[in-house]
């Protein structure tokens, strides 16, 4: 997806802003919506490349500040890149670093260059700009990468929302400029703006000027009300332009994407569905199961009957509650498929609801399921 | 392996005890010699049955003590028995759980009936006897059972260490009577005598006497050293029945392994490959390596290019270095599937070597090529 030209719009609902799209990246095509499964270090936890494969997982997500810092660009390089050291052969999207240099890291500055940080395993002190970021992500032979960003927590004065507004755009322009050098994949520009309608629409309007491969809405999911994202997203989404993949980041309960679709959004990665599965948490059509839950240590059946993935085609609830129990590490491996699998099937019959024009019952069907969430 | 007509030896060494031997069970049949890796809660820590099949693996080993505990007979019992419970198809060998009685539980009382303990989790009071360890593991479904033995810490008087065998010799008889009744399985007579050649003769003929379908030498890797082991279990082999297998239970070294083959062990099994694997401790053709060596960062090559495993055919050194830095779970997994693999494989030359007659040559070069141990 160096070129726009290669993003298509195969489908569009008519009651709801969703839509299916497709776009082709160095690796392969993506069908989206789509999700993303996070795999920070070049490993999603506990599942090899051939399982996420097997779970219906097009592209995974990897993180260029866990990545640059162990085990460092140095060591990815000499496999020409990320999907050789992992042994991971579909797209891969990386981050620019700056939301984890806020989140985790110590001792941020913030310059014109960039940003200076001291790493959260040793403490060494690092700079990351916009020009190394595309530089790093350009190393680490991602297909797709971001553009740095000011994320800013919530709330925040409409102030310091323009002044990040107002970096982001620069920093983008910094992003785009030695991007052009090389186009070695596609680009992404990242929306911010805070919950002020007027600053997210001057983000897009100065990012769409720039000119990206695609856009992201950014700063979500830091910290603010359920409505508040919905209504962030949903009046990006629309600003954004219709040619072009649009990413909502870090958000990923499957009512929440749910949603998001039906506000316009394409593709999405969230920490929910691997971590969750780490802590017993499981998705299933009929709503989310605690493994701990008493009631599955006699409990013949699979995880999901309605599930078909290699955890729910092999083995028992009982089975899965005595591993994670007695904290065996098959338990996360076995949990964390039965996750993935569950959001890959869950965008594929988004996909096709939107094809065959039956988005909006497929939603409230998926709503009325869902609601038994307590039956367990 | 009902009868003991189903044991067969294929291969005898002219300058060794070493033997290549063949029995058959419910669920397939062995060749030996064969070393089990040990699946302690139903499940080779971190590794799937499919995974443990590509590794070459032909039996396994399943704790009874642990499995009654957790998750219980009454869930296992759901499922028929462990095999269906687990997912693994092949042979597995249950250990009557004495063992774990005497190293994990607290206020161990020894009675005529059996020992009553308390659990190593929850503090309950339990009674293993005789009777008890084969019904557990009858039900539990395992092909080969193990006699319940009063197995003695290390050093011991010879007082001590007769009464030891003569309990073991009693209830060696209540097993096999209440075994009579259902004939599931085979079941094994287990030496014990300590130290003493005298005393493990004593057990050998009395065990023998009684007549099981194979023997095991216990009491070893208690303490003693390598000398005083390889003695008690070249001795204790070398009286027992040669139309029956011969188990050396909980010991693991891959030189220890040689050296007991050499002695006519034919079965094995240890928590040394797996334990090793999530300590990073791994077995190569050239030696024992630890995958934290920083020599490893930059190294591109499979961790032991000799080998044909998922792990060694996929990934490198420097990935596998970096998963276990960061303590990713894959780590444990791509170090369990490889160690696994190597004694596999290990296990798989040493029958071929006797089958055609070059054991010792086959013994010799093993040591030659394990010595640049320090090369990595």
């Amino acid at each position: 997806m160096r070129n726009l030209e290669e993003f298509k719009i195969l489908s569009q609902c008519n009651e709801t802003r969703a839509r299916a799209t497709q776009f082709i990246t160095q690796h392969g095509s993506v069908e989206t919506p789509v999700f993303m499964p996070v795999g920070t270090l070049g490993t999603v936890k506990s599942v090899s490349p051939e399982e996420l494969k097997a779970a219906g997982v097009q592209i995974i997500l990897g993180n260029t500040y866990h990545l640059y810092l162990r085990p460092g660009l140095d060591v990815i390089e000499l496999f020409s890149g990320l999907h050789k050291f992992m042994g991971w052969e579909g797209p891969i999207l990386t981050d620019s670093g700056g939301f984890q240099i806020f989140s985790l890291a110590k001792l941020v500055t913030l310059s014109d260059e960039g940003v200076i940080f001291r790493s959260h395993i040793d403490g060494s002190k690092h700079l990351l700009s916009p020009e190394k970021t595309i530089d790093l992500q350009n190393r680490i032979g991602a297909d797709l990468i971001m553009c740095l960003d000011n994320c800013l927590p919530y709330p925040i004065s409409k102030d310091k929302a323009e002044e990040g507004v107002a970096m982001t755009t620069s920093w983008a322009r910094r992003c785009k400029s030695v991007w052009e050098i090389q186009k070695k994949n596609a680009l992404f520009g990242i929306v911010q703006g805070g919950a002020f309608n007027d600053l997210r629409k001057r983000s897009v309007d100065e990012l769409a000027e720039i000119g990206f491969s695609g856009y992201a809405v950014g700063g979500l999911s830091v910290g603010e009300p359920k409505e508040c994202l919905l209504d962030a997203a949903g009046y990006t989404l629309e600003q954004l332009p219709k040619d072009s993949p649009k990413y909502v980041m870090g958000v990923g309960a499957p009512e929440d994407i749910l949603e998001l679709v039906s506000l316009g959004a394409d593709m999405f990665d969230c920490v929910l569905p691997t971590r969750n599965a780490r802590n017993g948490s499981l998705f299933t059509s009929f709503g989310t199961i605690n493994i701990c839950n008493a009631a599955f240590k006699q409990d013949i059946q699979p995880l999901d009957p309605e599930c078909n993935c290699y955890t729910c085609k092999n083995y028992s609830r009982a089975y899965l509650r005595h591993l994670y129990m007695a904290k065996e590490l098959l338990a996360y491996r076995l949990n964390t498929i039965h996750n993935i699998s569950y959001y890959s099937s869950l965008m594929k019959r988004i996909r096709e609801a939107i094809s065959n024009g039956v988005f909006l019952s497929f939603k409230k069907n998926f709503y009325d399921l869902r609601k038994c969430d307590n039956g367990l």
